[in-house]
């Protein structure tokens, strides 16, 4: 199991029966060489063929940044008045089965491939590039707990700012101001912070509504930091709060922890969604947790294992992904957000910060 | 020409001999429909069939918003569970020719339209409409009035944070939080704040270096509001700066304003580039103007035009475009960036932000 991610996705190549495969996402290139890029509208591609050394094509101008940063040292540029396409003239005739990313790759650059390298049967690789990175390496993990730190520590910081008649806006602006001084690269997606009622609408978007005395108040967010991502959810009181508000909380809890006792390798991801839904509907709630327990998180934010009531795929060892059950109502809605890592017998929290009900005042 | 942007692009479907046209970036959509949506990986497009109505596919989930938004108002839906591309079967055996973004439709995409409409020819439209955004209507120039009102606005709130010691990345958070404060939507793309020699680099990054007495300072940023972005660059002096930054300064200003003073319908997008580019040449820079002067900039940041010295396109009444000639040497770079209006006569400069060179201190 002490393999590169590349070298197993070399042994891919024959088991799939493919003679080559062309991979261009950047994130997976990040992935696969640790070539971290944002080529824009520049070619940039990692070409693995049966029997050969991988190539990576770059911009000319990411050449230096490519040669430092890259495990794969067979490297091949092409300027802006190029065809970085020509490259793939040397193959040409010599490929009946390729590799491809269908949902990443455009027709554009499809016709130009094929112009370059005559007929080519492509497949679909794209569902085994994001399976291969499921399980996550310690190096892996050390970047996530990074991330996680941050935006935790984001939100202890962020929350000295919350007031009655301040705005949705006005905390999202808070928090994002934070993680940059933290030192993230940034938002990991676009942060969410809902007030009252709005809290009710699992994909609210921030406005102008201010916070006032017994509303819920809903913190969604995360950010990007050294290549990995975060994301955590947190609700809380400000002031009193209904009686049925409390319970609808401490029944998300108490889904977010059984879906967290659940977690161990072998468990199919569908099990881990049963958990915490069992938990709601017991309670009444069952037709207001409107959305899947979680999702995968790595490089990108939402990566895979997608955690539904569907997928029977199992969890492995090494996988980190959410937990994040919610109850949404016309009163407000509570959603509480842990990223957890499956270890050889269990589970480990990755994140820390407090669930119970935490009631802030001005 | 008063003819709305979607009659003129059913216009061109017959003069370019297409029988439909499939339309999928949002973008476009945005600009020929009204309706703004971000689908994530859901199905949204746009279908001009001759002699028919237009039709827009949403997902169901958008339907109401469609509705509400869209000038198009022959929308079809589809849930999370159909095949959004069944829609097309209506189509099948119909369509000889077809236009589609070749940069913009994935390889998946394209397979499942094939699958659904059988043998059809596709021709690229990417630049057909790109080419029909570059004419802004007087209701777009009021949009990016707003959109340059708030850059300018943050550049002034964000200034006051300007002391030594502060890094370029604590300026970034200052400036984006500012620009949520003021009620954009975010940046336009990533805030740009860089400090002494790294002003020498036209693609730094903000890091941690912190301002001191000598050094330039220079904020590239912009913002999105109301579906339409801005775009600016202003380099200041923190303190006394050599006789050679100045001198730089000053080359880099008459560059800029001879570039706006070229601009009026009928000039090639070349000779905007050529006017500038005289100017840093004359002053013994021209090797260290290292890029194009401008580029088009509406419901994306970047758009065409693109003012670069081999486009022979000329300039057309309405055209919104930055003017951002720039010098950059190991000691510091200056560049300074307008976003400009061509008129019926010559040009209207969008931005007021002062440009003389302006002297920071503690």
């Amino acid at each position: 199991m002490n393999q590169s991610p590349l070298s197993r996705l070399e042994a891919d190549l024959s088991a799939q029966g493919l003679d080559a495969m062309l991979i261009t996402d950047p994130k997976h290139i990040y992935y696969l060489t640790g070539f971290a890029s944002n080529p824009h509208e520049r070619f940039l591609g990692l070409v693995l063929a049966r029997g050969e050394e991988p190539l990576l094509i770059v911009p000319a101008l990411d050449a230096e940044a490519a040669a430092a940063a890259s495990s794969v040292t067979n490297i091949a540029t092409h300027s802006d008045t190029d065809n970085p396409y020509a490259l793939f003239e040397r193959y040409q005739g010599r490929l009946g089965r390729m590799g491809l990313e269908k949902e990443y790759v455009t027709v554009a650059r499809y016709e130009q491939l094929t112009a370059a390298l005559g007929a080519v049967n492509f497949e679909d690789v794209g569902p085994l590039l994001r399976t291969l990175r499921v399980k996550k390496t310690p190096d892996e993990v050390a970047r996530i707990r990074h991330a996680i730190h941050l935006i935790e520590e984001t939100l202890r910081q962020g929350l000295s700012h919350v007031r009655t008649g301040v705005t949705e806006i006005e905390l999202v602006a808070e928090m994002e101001y934070q993680m940059k001084k933290l030192g993230a690269d940034g938002p990991s997606f676009d942060t969410m912070v809902l007030t009252g009622p709005k809290t009710g609408l699992p994909h609210g978007t921030p406005g102008e509504r201010k916070l006032q005395h017994g509303d819920l108040l809903m913190f969604d967010m995360g950010v990007y930091a050294a290549g990995y991502a975060s994301d955590i959810t947190r609700t809380f009181a400000f002031g009193d709060i209904s009686p049925e508000l409390k319970t609808i909380y401490n029944t998300v809890l108490a889904a977010n922890e059984a879906a967290i006792r659940a977690v161990k390798p072998g468990v199919a991801c569908a099990d881990i969604d049963r958990a915490a839904r069992q938990v709601t509907e017991d309670a009444g709630y069952g037709e207001r947790f409107l959305h899947r327990v979680g999702h995968g998180m790595g490089i990108d934010v939402h990566e895979y294992p997608s955690l539904h009531g569907q997928n029977m795929d199992t969890l492995q060892e090494g996988t980190v992904f959410t937990i994040e059950p919610g109850i949404y109502t016309g009163a407000g809605g509570v959603r509480i957000e842990d990223d957890v890592l499956v270890t050889e017998n269990g589970v480990e929290v990755l994140t820390s910060y407090p669930k119970e009900l935490q009631i802030l005042t001005d």
